[in-house]
């Protein structure tokens, strides 16, 4: 009998879900042993359940295909079948925010998708190889709520990830980031499925993306900030402005970043050389999800782009290039990632198994 | 008899030339009375010429069908078949200039695409709704250099005419830009044919352009300078950063803008309605291609879109939306026009029309 | 006072709707007076109805801007606004049946791009180059049902013009079509909005269109048919086998087509001499809409193209090209038409001027 | 030390050599140890030679990175250096021709995708589920032109790789074909790099691909073939007439096909069932880079569809679909293969394996 650890997929049928069942498969540490989705999708078989919209390539894998859909709502259904949850379901944001909470006081992990959670004062909002230290919370997430073996941890939004580790890496050498401009070119599958219309994506882009530019401009902060007294704080010394375009690509965020420095400015030379050597605290515990250099650096004038690099390193690197001076503030640069692997169900993955690692996922 | 004044159009077979081609059909003060271009073309009738390569919507015009391509570097070929020259030849840079010159004192009125005279110190960059006074230079420029009747005046690259008008405007009344930021997405037409392989561009955004970023930065600054003892000034006291992308559009670029205000801050309902009060001289003189309002605003929260608003007003137009506070500067917003039109060969013909009601042209 | 023929568009706030009024806007004969929709619509505004939505390039025309949109199901609201209503409405098929029979019964003239009356025996499927003469059905129509003013008139699939004029032709010269394959490459717009999904139709095409292979194979069979006893009778000698994909372009239906004939068999050179000296009825009468010529054909050899070729004349033209020997049947040649235009409203509207010119609508 | 057999590239910088160096790395059976490509290539590392055009997703493979590359038409430098070599030099038919025979007649396996020898008359051209038994043919050639280890061996033209496995599924159950038509819709990379530019491959389709139709017309009779005292002769009882089209697709040729029996007529459950069952001698074998099924059916009803189905099966499987009644054949279908990889590279290393099981290459 396997000795992986459960872990149930909720909202299992969608773009991220299917995500998780394709990346899970034959994970070392993980086994996906419960499925779960809306009420209509309940008592479906899995493949009956996503006929005709299995978005990833390659077939369902076998060991899924035949589960049977349970209700996500529906907590009690899932107890003794996994002890981890992967929250990706589609509801209000308050259904979600209570749901959540209502798995993590029965005593699961909850790792989720979802911006219900992210800016609750005791969840951290975890890039694995940025903020790992933001886990001292749980302890005080679970004692605070009364939980033994629940808890919450949420990922940021897919459209910050192009950039936040670039400039992590730089903060972490004392380079502080006090103002930044970003535009991204978002793919498509960020939408989910279907998502936009081709009418409006073919010979076209969007410069609009419901929620995106706040989301842009705020998670960072509480990423960058610290836990004070229980809670976490938001640096509050990073302003960005963020532009948010939709582009006719499938996948791959791509950010055209400006920074300006808060005192320090390290020379062009010195940011290439931090990134190229960057590792974190996933690579030194040879995470399985963990990409083996999280920054990868290129040299041509005209990289990245998403066809090209969003799939380096199990599309869970990001990539980035033309570092150059910018004309108004300190540095500019151009970076990328996989919207639904780095920056959805993969880092989720990854995120958990930093919680194994850590003891709090058993 | 025609009355018209005759003009050739040097550079006729590629995508500018033919965009010159089209929308002179018709036109109430100009006839294309010469086509010229490289000498492989030379000899040929235009509709052999471009045959395989007639990149425009409907068919070559019947007035040009016939003509007798001739050698563009051979200037005494256009002497007696036109006085005005439209110059969108595709040469070395240093090539360009010379020849440009050539024709002006030769007595031919040269409007150029071309960036070769864009910073020649006497030769005004026109957007006729922006600088119009900067044909007070002709003068100058026919004095210093000996032509009676010749003349060069040149148009700007157009990666920065999504947002230059918009910005004048404000100017106009007093605000003044100071630093500001734009990431440009841009139509594959710019770069001309056959351009980017369609490898590149499905399911792809590259992000850079040769020289593109460097000219966005830098023309401004010209066009929004003065004359001084009979030779341009740059405005310095602006500061621009440009990030250029391509993508997968066939025509029009996007622009997405951050601007920070000198001192005093206009308010976002006086920006609206400065731009959409906003007319010019080419207005009050009823151009023939002056567009009835040359700043749209559209109210919606995802436009403007390439796609639906790149032809707005003849593509002469300029579409502003989601203007809004910044969160790093004091306001932000999205432009777009229609690059082969406004920003190339319809943006020519304006600067043409202008220099004949002012007289320089005949 | 107008004295232009009022009409009325079901249907107005989607797709094919909005392609009417654009249409319609500045038309000799017809003005659109009336528009309706569905229930949710009703009541609004037509410009607040659209909102969002509105896919023309352009403004919504003034002239229609500030109608207020009626239930399209309430057919007494239309009594006294308009005499001809040109139907678009997107219910199921039964319904339709019944609601264009209601209109036509209270008096209206009935031009509908919907099926659902395309087999009834006693409605003419009207190409108005092919088949003028199947409006001779409209009296029996009229005494059978006990009309007086009102009528049915329908127009075919999009999926087919782009070959049926060139057949016709063809045909008209006593060369007999016996069978036929076609494989369609059709335009994202004939799916309506949202239509498919952009996750699906970049860097893909699907290879099945729900219905429309059906379609194509069976309507041409009564275009090509006749009254018989007050009755249409198919062509029931030609056989057609049709493949339909979806692929990733905007607007133009591309067919590629195999034809064998049933006893003669032009030429190469007779067939391209009949499709370019091709005209009809519509281009002897001057209707507003009918192209000059009705099939353009084109001898480079990779054209025809959606992006080139679509707005031929209007878009009301067919474009041919690539006509050559089949190495299975006789012959051989791609066809394409603007799906939205002439496959659609503007294939409707050039029925209704000659429904006009044969006095069946005052 | 490596016991692999040493196989070098000719043309290793273009599209489909870069697929050869990708394709191979790690193969159990072959290292690549050379690589060669045009004079102005000659003699800089190979990352070098491939600097700003290195299409494959993911790095240059380590092991290949710093071979220097050699001039293709230099004979003499690959020998000692390898024992076969894949051919994909992009140069004039007859110059390539020649070169391959020079290649052979120096000892070399030469596996060509060239169509410089597809119709030599002792040279197989190979698709392995197939025809393996033409292979028999090489100790003919090697004897008529007196090489005792040169060889040379063709794959096919892509365009026809998406129905043939499926058609000699039927033949070999006795299901002869007599007549067919097929439509492609042929993806962007068949035409190698930097291939049709985007402004002609957005919003738009090409009906048409140079020598495509023919090539798609002649080469299965030659596939079909027999080998008759020495040489091949065609199954000429075979008629197909093609229709090729270019759509906005990166990898993956979709076909529409229609077929007539010569006699015995399957049924449609018959002929899934033969598909969904057939395997050949490469899967017999177990050859490395044989799909484990050759035919892959997919009930869906909108499938196969390049961007989902084209990685099947280490890409080298063909997915098959919509198998239905023709109304004027016997029965229809839609097949799909990735071009690059079965049509191309991947299908030529599966021929040499093939060689390498027969003895053929040591």
């Amino acid at each position: 009998m396997s000795s992986k650890i459960k872990v149930g997929i909720l909202g299992a049928t969608g773009m991220v879900g299917q995500n998780y069942i394709r990346l899970l498969e034959g994970h070392p540490w993980f086994e996906v042993a419960y499925v779960a989705a809306s009420a209509q999708s309940a008592g479906k078989k899995y493949e009956e359940a996503v006929s005709g919209r299995w978005h990833m390539n390659g077939p369902i894998p076998e060991s899924v295909r035949d589960f049977v859909v349970c209700d996500a709502t529906d907590v009690s259904a899932a107890i003794h079948q996994c002890s981890v949850v992967f929250s990706a379901v589609s509801m209000d944001k308050k259904a979600v925010a209570a749901l959540e909470l209502e798995y993590a006081s029965n005593g699961f992990a909850v790792v989720s998708n979802n911006s219900a959670h992210r800016f609750t004062a005791d969840v951290p909002m975890i890039i694995p190889e940025i903020n790992p230290e933001h886990l001292d919370i749980i302890p005080v997430q679970r004692k605070k709520r009364g939980w033994s073996s629940g808890l919450i941890a949420v990922k940021s939004n897919c459209s910050i990830q192009s950039y936040m580790t670039p400039l992590h890496a730089l903060m972490r050498k004392g380079y502080e980031v006090k103002r930044m401009f970003v535009t991204t070119l978002q793919a498509l599958s960020g939408a989910g499925y279907p998502g936009p219309s081709a009418l409006d994506m073919i010979d076209n882009i969007v410069p609009f993306i419901q929620g995106e530019e706040e989301k842009s401009e705020n998670e960072p902060l509480k990423i960058f900030g610290k836990i004070v007294d229980g809670a976490f704080v938001n640096n509050s010394s990073i302003k960005i402005s963020a532009h948010c375009n939709r582009v006719p690509v499938i996948h791959g965020h791509t950010a055209c970043v400006s920074v300006e420095f808060a005192q320090r400015n390290p020379s062009l030379d010195e940011i290439k050389d931090i990134w190229q050597n960057f590792t974190s605290l996933p690579q030194k515990l040879s995470l399985p999800f963990a990409p083996l250099k999280p920054i990868i650096y290129r040299n041509e004038p005209n990289r990245p782009q998403p066809q090209k690099d969003r799939d380096s390193d199990k599309a869970m690197a990001v990539t980035v290039g033309r570092l150059r001076a910018c004309n108004v503030f300190d540095m500019r640069f151009v970076g990328l990632h996989h919207n639904t692997v780095r920056g959805a169900a993969g880092g989720a993955i990854l995120s958990a198994e930093l919680l194994k690692e850590r003891g709090f996922i058993k």
